[in-house]
């Protein structure tokens, strides 16, 4: 089901590192990519790296990507879809406020667990996203059609995609982006304002360490926004890191055995344990799922399989005659199949075990 | 000044990772070395992997490595200041109470700031050192010529020699090492107990996360010791990295958009100004110090150079007939020279430039 991706039209406003990466992207994959940010030159320079065919808003579009700051996300996408045909998506990395602010059917709100420590259009990398994932956060309004669409381009960049509720992504980045980024910054802080000799402190600094701070040196300008607009998930996990550090704390001043090995032993293991990046599965099952033709399916079918962890290869909606059934097809590896079959006919969903894709 | 490494004898005892690392640089730097270790099998897999010439002990070796556990360094190290003649170091990450209580001129701490998530012989790396920091402890019953020996040898393993006393390197390695370490494996556990569900969770861990927990993969076996020989040091940087993640909930809870700044610019600053790794000065200069024959000398002058951040590129000791003076001729950058020249003189040192020593 890969779409031919000859002569389609793209734009994205916003060209700073993440922006200027789909841009290169979806052009080197044939696309004809337009694309505008405030900063004229950041403009430019995407279009003197061979980014953009040309700057400039497309009037006719299949697909914009919003890659500005946070802040101008709603405005920006909002204006786009008053003016431009075809499906809207960004990239910003909280999503409730997002995608209740823009009520829709053509927008789908979205954020690439991918980045860099470099800012602006020459960090770009057209490769960025290849074995990255890709959050998309259907809601009840989304039209199918948009969602295919985001999702297979998204896929065409060598990106998994995984869907989520908005809100139930919030809650999950907090934990594993923005409190170990807050904590890399202030771990670099404490050291760097330490009363010891700054410089022979520096010189100690190991690979663990280094490894700790990597993302602390990346660009500060998007975390004021993150902060604000997360903070209801944040909080708690930062009050849940400072009540484990007071117990590490107990168990130093103790010297508690048993707890520390605890303690290291399972943080080792999870650590081992975590999933490689971008292993696309070697085979995958279509799923056809008997959909009512009612708001909000879209968004409970796939979410259903983000919250198993299982990622969307491909989908397609095939509307009935009649208008008020259509045949969701879900496209996932074939190993996974089986558990996303079970979850889906235990919401009462009639889903018939295609035959395998690939 | 360097010293032709053929024929010398070392010995190691202790052949984990970094034991047999050092074996093997040994080995191919043309030394004679022989090793062992309490596991038969460790020692056995050691030989077999090239890093030693044989099993067992030497007895009038140049130079001998403990790389024992922590708690058995003392007890490994002293039998071996018994039993054999030369230079005894060790490479265990807390030193206060270890060179405490070994009181014996022949005996320098050591602490190479480099290791692996790897652990046993299988792990080893006769490059592991490589541009890596590697910090010795003189104290005041320093040998000069022992201290001359670990040194020159550790330079001819690629690692820079920064010396520092015992208790101020456990109190950096507590800010740079220990605490990021326990950090890491708490952002971990946290992340992995989380009540969301784990495999999305997982999926989602992007690079910045899985840089912060990389450490927390190592082998969990020498914290215990660490956290018990080093608790002064740590609880009061885990104090203060509870006050500082206190402080950026604060931050977050009333949007303080200008604190927030503050600390991820600062972070991100000192986080690209860490020195690189492993670079050689391009020109060294000796310096000529004329030193009082009295206990505690080699120690002051060397750690001087360490709390400015600076290494020891070769040391030598040039006694005078009357046996009440003598000369340390210290090799440092040249462009740090002017630097630990003043140090020395503003502690009543006559120090003479001498010429550039490369």
């Amino acid at each position: 089901m890969n779409r031919p991706a000859k002569h389609l039209r793209a734009q994205v406003v916003g060209l700073g590192l993440v922006g200027t990466s789909i841009a290169g992207a979806l052009r080197t994959r044939g696309w004809h990519v337009s694309g505008s940010d405030l900063d004229g030159n950041r403009a430019k320079r995407a279009l003197q790296l061979g980014a953009l065919h040309e700057i400039g808003l497309d009037s006719s579009p299949e697909l914009s990507f919003v890659a500005t700051p946070a802040s101008a996300v709603v405005p920006v996408a909002t204006d786009l879809l008053a003016r431009s045909t075809g499906a809207v998506t960004d990239v910003a990395g909280v999503k409730a406020a997002i995608v209740a602010a823009i009520d829709d059917p053509r927008f789908v709100g979205g954020h690439p667990m991918a980045g860099s420590e470099q800012e602006g259009p020459d960090g770009a990398d057209a490769d960025l996203f290849v074995g990255a994932t890709w959050v998309l956060t259907p809601g009840q309004r989304t039209d199918p059609t948009a969602f295919a669409t985001v999702q297979s381009v998204i896929v065409s960049l060598g990106a998994d995609v995984v869907a989520l509720a908005a809100e139930r992504h919030d809650e999950l980045v907090a934990v594993i982006s923005h409190v170990p980024h807050l904590t890399s910054a202030t771990l670099m802080s404490l050291a760097s304002e330490t009363e010891l000799d700054h410089t022979v402190l520096m010189r100690l600094a190991a690979g663990g360490f280094r490894d700790m701070t990597r993302i602390a040196a990346g660009s500060a300008a998007i975390w004021p926004d993150i902060c604000r607009d997360n903070s209801a998930a944040i909080v708690p996990v930062l009050d849940r890191l400072i009540d484990r550090l007071a117990e590490v704390r107990r168990i130093v001043v103790e010297t508690d055995r048993a707890s520390l090995g605890h303690l290291l032993e399972a943080a080792r293991d999870a650590r081992r344990n975590l999933p490689p990046r971008g292993q696309r599965p070697r085979h995958t099952t279509e799923l056809r799922v008997l959909v009512p033709d009612r708001p909000g399916v879209l968004a409970e079918v796939t979410t259903l399989a983000g919250e198993m962890g299982v990622n969307i290869e491909d989908l397609e909606i095939a509307h009935s005659a009649e208008g008020t059934r259509g045949v969701l097809v879900l496209v996932v590896s074939s190993e996974a199949a089986d558990t996303v079959i079970a979850g889906l006919r235990e919401r009462g969903y009639r889903v018939s075990h295609g035959l395998p894709a690939t």
